[in-house]
């Protein structure tokens, strides 16, 4: 059985439009790797209340919950306390995270500011994730990961959580694609394809900027299964006149 | 009173990782220019009850709904019956989206299939969305836009409903950015400035790949206030030796 997991990306400048978001695509590719499955992302903006209960919905519902950002030291830095505030738990400044803070700032000769220390508060009762990069730590509680933002400090929190996540089966993809075949020549076929083998998904996508081409994905636990199933696709594709390019297997 | 906005994108290959979102990020910045506030995002599987639940969890929040994917020709394309389903009238098949399918498709000698023609399938009662680039319309019922996924068609989209968005007070932003200053020097010093200054909100964002870096963004409804909000920060990034690189506000 695979473990199920959300992200809940947290920050006004993703939904102004300043900031694209990067966090969610990676956590996707990585949870996909480890055979766990993300299911739903939310973003909400700094706001307690939004993210309260958007962190409800998702930790009730899902085995894992990832949040992204507003760890920092900075009034608009919300996240720790929001969490708290949802789970009904008081925010400590948590001793272990208060000597990672000092070690890292006071090993490179910078004051260990009140501001600084603010990065060391936790919600009681969590457990701290290590971050390589910029020294204030993430924080484990119950079922939710709460890191940064910043998206290399947010990909080294993940490595730093490798041993948390339960693996489970990988799901394999392969892909086949036709240039110049609209996806509604092979809706037929794909319709068959899918009827006919168990435990395999097929998804179509058009090509962006070339909308008569289209990518046809495989995805199966089973990497025969998958194979079998493109192979099926890009047959039909070469009976359409289309020579698909595929895709390796992973 | 500015209106509120939410987008909810649909997609087995955003969550898996195979396809990184582009039109959230797109429609946030489409919205920001017009005074509309981009408040919450959710990403979903290709599963009508998750659809159909985001859905109406957003659209009686928001003033209006966006959904980007899911509304092809083919058997993974769900988008449409998910919503009518939400919304709980019938999907039909919608004459005048079917002489748009028929039109696009005839006047370039491709057979009109029925897959093709699934893409003139509507909840009852929708008005259509004019694709300017692949013919099958996107779909408007109530306060929703169902649009496609194809960042071009879906950003073609968005011009074709220009007329139905209720501009508000554009929020201006304007930013410095200060080389080799963490934001934990500044904490302090954005509090006071948040706190002097009616109206205007101040993100401290570390810039990605350098975290003794910062961007400071101020966002208000005045411009004049915005301004006296980030020459404030800085003259605080001057005070710490830093020379700030101010971004045109906008």
């Amino acid at each position: 059985m695979q473990k199920t997991a959300a992200i809940l990306a947290i920050g006004d400048e993703l939904l102004s439009g300043r900031t694209r978001d990067a966090n969610m695509h990676y956590l996707a590719g990585w949870l996909t790797e480890r055979g766990v499955a993300l299911t739903e992302a939310r973003v909400v903006p700094d706001d307690a209340a939004m993210i309260g209960e958007a962190l409800n919905a998702l930790r009730t519902r899902y085995d894992y919950v990832f949040t992204s950002g507003g760890i920092g030291p900075t009034h608009d830095d919300i996240t720790v306390d929001a969490i708290a505030a949802a789970l009904g738990v008081k925010v400590i400044e948590n001793p272990q995270a208060a000597a990672m803070v000092r070690a890292y700032y006071g090993g490179r000769g910078i004051d260990v500011t009140p501001a600084r220390l603010r990065m060391a508060r936790t919600p009681e009762g969590a457990e701290l994730i290590n971050n390589p990069v910029s020294g204030a730590p993430g924080v484990r509680i119950e079922n939710i990961f709460v890191m940064a933002g910043v998206p290399r400090i947010f990909q080294a929190m993940l490595n730093a959580i490798e041993g948390a996540i339960e693996h489970g089966e990988v799901i394999h993809s392969c892909a086949a694609t036709a240039r110049n075949l609209p996806e509604s020549m092979l809706a037929d076929q794909l319709r068959d394809i899918q009827a006919a083998l168990k435990g395999v998904t097929l998804g179509s996508y058009p090509i962006d900027g070339d909308e008569m081409g289209v990518t046809i994905v495989a995805r199966s636990q089973n990497m025969a299964i998958a194979d079998q199933a493109i192979n099926a696709v890009a047959a039909a594709m070469r009976a359409l006149g289309a020579e698909p390019e595929m895709e390796d297997r992973k």
